[in-house]
């Protein structure tokens, strides 16, 4: 294996593929190596952890064809520090490979391309295929993962769901104290179901390169694949059933309070202060008299505290809610006024952007 | 106790106060308090490890005198999290202290000032005081704390060690590997020799205000204090006597090389890559034939490197260093080009600016 390749280019891929590689947590040392593979003038840099693999696919010249693998880690750091503009040679020799410049020549210990655990693949022709604009892509799935369960023995929650329903893509995520859903493309012509795991959607996120305005997104029955230019993310989905969310989410709040998300955030913030010893519980009221929206909360311990918003309210009530779930709530939405929903009952407290509809976030009341 | 305060004042002087309460690890818990002290139209909060105490003062208004002390971090939060520009009133009412805001309010439960550790005090008109410029005593300090001892059974290398030579004022640290020197003021009238813990030079490296341009540091038998404008820190001694480490700098050395300082850290940071599981030791190489600074490592397990440099070298030599210690005295330096000189035998490396002399960096080889 032989290949010439410009510092940037290549520290940048591997700066994505050892990413992958470092994180795997397996007793199977390769795992930590990245997989060096030339066809022609093409080289691909392959990590995976066995449930999901990443490749990225960088131009080089002068190139001899073979495969080697190498620790992740070093390489990358090595290429890494080596100065910008500099072109550099790899040359496998056995299962060594000697990585060179004018004045920087280093030779490190790698292992047989033939022991790499053989990557999943997708047959194209067969599969779902969606394409979206990146920064949507971004946001949505940022603004749904947080919803998430870190909780394996319901592998369906610790998923995000992306579905379709009337002819519209949706992602969701739940750990069933609290939902997010989001309509990621409002018109699709394929159906899908299928829960992709969190930690791979993550890897996704971290992973876009800079230069790309569109992402691919292919699904057979059981993987899922994101193309991102050059770079691709292919991952396990997970098996079982997503709970059948739509229902969860009120068509009506009692009670609506629109409120400044910024006052909201600095208020909630305040309040989870003197919540840290009572399970993180946050009074919230709605004073329609006085047309206040009060957030307060108390500890035997340490104090108690209460804060208020003018604003308009259009019946009175009140609501506690767990303060960690109504700051992550906050922090996904973007618009100026956000509007806080909720029942008489116990019903399930709604969270979104004043105008915008695409985003639905759901939070369980804590009992009284 | 009754004061009225502008956010932004109060916040500022709570995050450095409570920093050092929130590090106190005692079994006492009122050393997680601060301590609010009214004295007419002046409040003091102090906060203490028993080792060092930090007292700011900051201007107030509508004050009735008393003290009370309340848990430093939830204060220092709850400010934090109050909007700019508020007026906010603090009223202790038994061991509780009320704060209130036009629209903010909390109660915090505190305990009786009467219970505060009381704080070490030096007798001004008895002291040594030095006075210099704040950047000079950033740069200086930062330089030098990096080469103190951790390891509490030697307790006077886990100081700096402040002490004139010659008219001078020098600070020093050490941990026996290595050695860093600054010549912090060039003329003294008066005289020290005084062990301060790396902790409380570090808290003053992190506490200096922004708008100050003079530092004093005062010195009593057994305590030194830092004033930063309205902010004082107060600490004890290390008791012991710190070695006599002038003789260990080298006033010659054999071979001499002066090498571009990004070069050198570039390679020298490449090198520790592969040192990682051979005690971190790299081995620098002057060839003077061919005009080159030779840095390589090897590893067994990993592989092996060499990287060069081209520049003026008067003598052949090699040299093996703890590559940590190395990034360490190159992270220190500032001029383009730095100084390297070792010699024939085991003699220390010194590392220094090629112009300025105030800071010398030692390392003890490691042996071949």
């Amino acid at each position: 294996m032989e290949i010439e390749v410009l510092q940037e280019k290549l520290a940048r891929a591997l700066s994505t593929v050892s990413r992958v590689a470092m994180g795997a947590k397996s007793t199977l040392p390769i795992l930590s190596n990245v997989l060096i593979k030339v066809d022609k003038e093409k080289v691909s840099l392959t990590a995976t952890n066995l449930d999901m693999a990443v490749v990225d696919f960088v131009p080089v010249t002068n190139t001899k064809d073979g495969a080697i693998t190498v620790p992740a880690r070093l390489l990358a750091e090595f290429v890494q520090n080596l100065p910008k503009g500099e072109n550099i040679r790899l040359t496998s020799n056995g299962n060594k490979v000697k990585i060179s410049t004018s004045k920087y020549s280093s030779i490190i210990n790698g292992a047989d391309a033939a022991d790499f655990p053989e990557l999943p693949n997708i047959d194209e022709k067969k599969a779902v295929i969606f394409k979206m604009g990146v920064d949507e892509f971004k946001t949505g799935a940022a603004e749904v993962v947080i919803a998430a369960s870190g909780d394996t023995t319901r592998p369906a929650l610790t998923g995000v769901y992306f579905n379709t329903d009337k002819g519209s893509l949706y992602i969701a995520a739940t750990d069933g104290y609290r939902l997010a859903e989001k309509k990621f493309i409002e018109k699709v012509q394929s159906e899908v179901a299928a829960i992709v795991p969190t930690a791979s959607v993550q890897e996704v996120l971290r992973s876009i390169p800079e230069d790309i305005d569109e992402i691919e997104i292919l699904f057979d029955d059981t993987q899922v694949r994101f193309r991102m230019g050059e770079l691709e993310i292919t991952s396990k989905l997970i098996e079982g059933t997503f709970p059948d969310y739509r229902q969860l989410i009120p068509n009506n709040s009692d009670i609506l309070v629109t409120v400044n998300r910024e006052e909201l955030t600095r208020i909630v913030k305040i309040a989870a202060l003197f919540a840290r010893e009572s399970n993180r519980a946050i009074n919230c009221v709605a004073d329609s008299k006085k047309g206040k929206f009060i957030v307060s909360s108390i500890s035997n311990e340490i104090g108690e505290n209460q804060s208020e918003i003018d604003t308009k309210v259009s019946e009175d009530g009140s609501v506690k809610l767990d303060s960690r779930f109504l700051m992550d709530a906050l922090n996904a939405l973007d618009e100026d006024k956000v509007i806080f929903g909720f029942s008489k009952d116990v019903s399930p407290v709604l969270i979104k952007n004043e105008k915008d509809d695409k985003y639905r976030h759901i939070i369980m009341p804590l009992n009284n």
